[in-house]
């Protein structure tokens, strides 16, 4: 460790943060539970809070901190309603994972390990729940906004992001790109366009809605949006390499896209081009934050664990 | 026609308001559809744009004009920004109609005499596009609030009444409700509890959000909240009524809650009692007018084709 440089200890930091972020979701669903009938909360309390890395609301929390730095707010602590309105981007994360997996999408039995959500509670189920939770991440991001005492602007561009990354220009847009895609070959720009809007949108909105949050200048917000947009692309050749060189037992998932033939980066750049590719990415994100001026520890070590990860 | 009464031509006036409620959901979709991939649009436009009665945005300029007429605007015009804000309750029911619809759900292959959206765009593509649909009538409601000219407070309630009526404390939740009571008898108070989220939730949200654009003072916003959730079972006691004593081909969609054996109104009240429950609810719905001082003879025009229409 060198004198005078912030040392991140990244697997203690994520830890730490997952915990909270899990902390928040217990919050989320059960202010939500109330009017939630019975059947619906079982799905529900299955896809949000049965694991996962949190990593779209860790990103945004660390956004935040890092455009309340660049402002001058140093190491700043972010608050709990922080907290509450980034995991509005983990219910719109989670709901696109319980349709996914659904028999008439990619008919996965197996996520992290584990049974997926539909296997547990019914397909029907896990397909009313999942549509359930758009509306109520939309009113946890309202709620959040309110509580971090965001200002009218503000908060309308708070639930615009989220609302605008989960939709038809993002990752809704993108799934249905996915399943047009299936069989055919993609050419690069598609297969970027494709992965833009379907992981790249919510990954790059984490980023934009904690500089919004933060009431962040144009500058930090575009060098935070370049930033998600870059490590998107990374992390999402990093699945297609995990996919190509794992398999169920080590990824907990079914892989899937290589054998329905689609189009991923591993079949277009082959195993080394795609690793490199994603480096390349990784690099350009972290060299984004310098370009604006951005000093944020967390988001160049969350650039190296996205590629890095083994699942 | 009596001199001094206002008489209102109720054929006549819901074909003009379909009209002008086509054209606005046209403008809806062509506003979403260049952020939309191209196979999101074909079940969109085949969801939204194929027909309907257009009854919820109806219901909601009316009452929003009955709200204005009772804070002496007299017999106030909509703008057409507030058709544009009612079509975003159409956004959700549309999306409601496609995924009930869906293989896994009902599996009707009709709806209005016409072969359902996923029997012609796919299973996949009718999912996806229909969680679409929720974050494209959110983005519609926000916007048309601000075409309207809505402040601050009005404006998070309009959007706030859309995301709550389609969300678990509603019609979402009603849908689930309504899964888990296949099969089971339901008691009347578990059935009116059912449909007063499944249906009854986006019939009253319809009038509520009209009250809220118009920013009527409490009272008329109660009265209309009223009507609304009386208008809601009665407009429930006559789908079971029509699908207990029609068939497919007068009503252009599969009946299927007496095949599945599940609770209906006329299942538990017979046909005469329920026909007699529906009246009673329409005449309970013109009573809250009535006492909340609204004067809409389209709204009791509504009320009463609610219980006498014959599909």
């Amino acid at each position: 460790m060198r004198e005078g440089t912030e040392v991140l200890d990244l697997a203690s930091f994520l830890e730490e943060e997952r915990g909270r972020m899990d902390r928040a979701l217990s919050r989320a669903v059960a202010q939500a539970a109330p009017a939630l009938p019975h059947g619906l909360l079982s799905p529900i309390e299955r896809g949000v809070l049965a694991g996962g890395k949190r990593l779209r609301p860790i990103l945004c929390v660390s956004a935040y901190r890092a455009s309340a730095g660049a402002r001058g707010g140093g190491g700043a602590k972010a608050p709990e309603a922080m907290y509450d309105l980034a995991v509005a981007l983990e219910l719109i994360h989670a709901y696109s994972l319980m349709h996914d997996d659904l028999p008439c999408m990619d008919d996965a039995e197996l996520r992290r390990g584990e049974p997926t959500v539909h296997v547990l509670c019914g397909e029907r189920e896990t397909m009313v729940a999942g549509a359930a939770l758009i509306p109520v991440a939309a009113l946890q991001a309202w709620r959040a906004a309110g509580d971090l005492g965001l200002d009218r602007k503000a908060s309308e561009e708070a639930v615009r992001v989220l609302t605008r990354a989960a939709g038809g220009a993002g990752m809704v847009g993108g799934q249905a790109l996915d399943l047009l895609g299936e069989g055919a070959r993609l050419s690069r720009t598609e297969l970027d366009e494709l992965h833009r809007r379907k992981t790249g949108a919510l990954l790059e909105g984490s980023l934009v809605l904690g500089a919004v949050a933060a009431r962040a200048d144009e500058s930090i917000r575009k060098g935070l949006s370049t930033f998600g947009r870059e490590i998107g692309l990374a992390f999402q050749i990093t699945d297609d390499l995990l996919d190509a060189t794992g398999d169920a037992a080590t990824l907990g998932k079914n892989p899937s896209d290589e054998l329905m033939r689609k189009s991923t980066y591993v079949s277009l750049l082959g195993v080394e081009g795609a690793r490199d590719e994603a480096h390349a990415r990784s690099r350009a994100a972290t060299e984004a934050l310098r370009v604006a001026g951005i000093r944020a520890p967390a988001l160049e070590a969350l650039a190296g664990f996205v590629v890095s990860r083994d699942r």
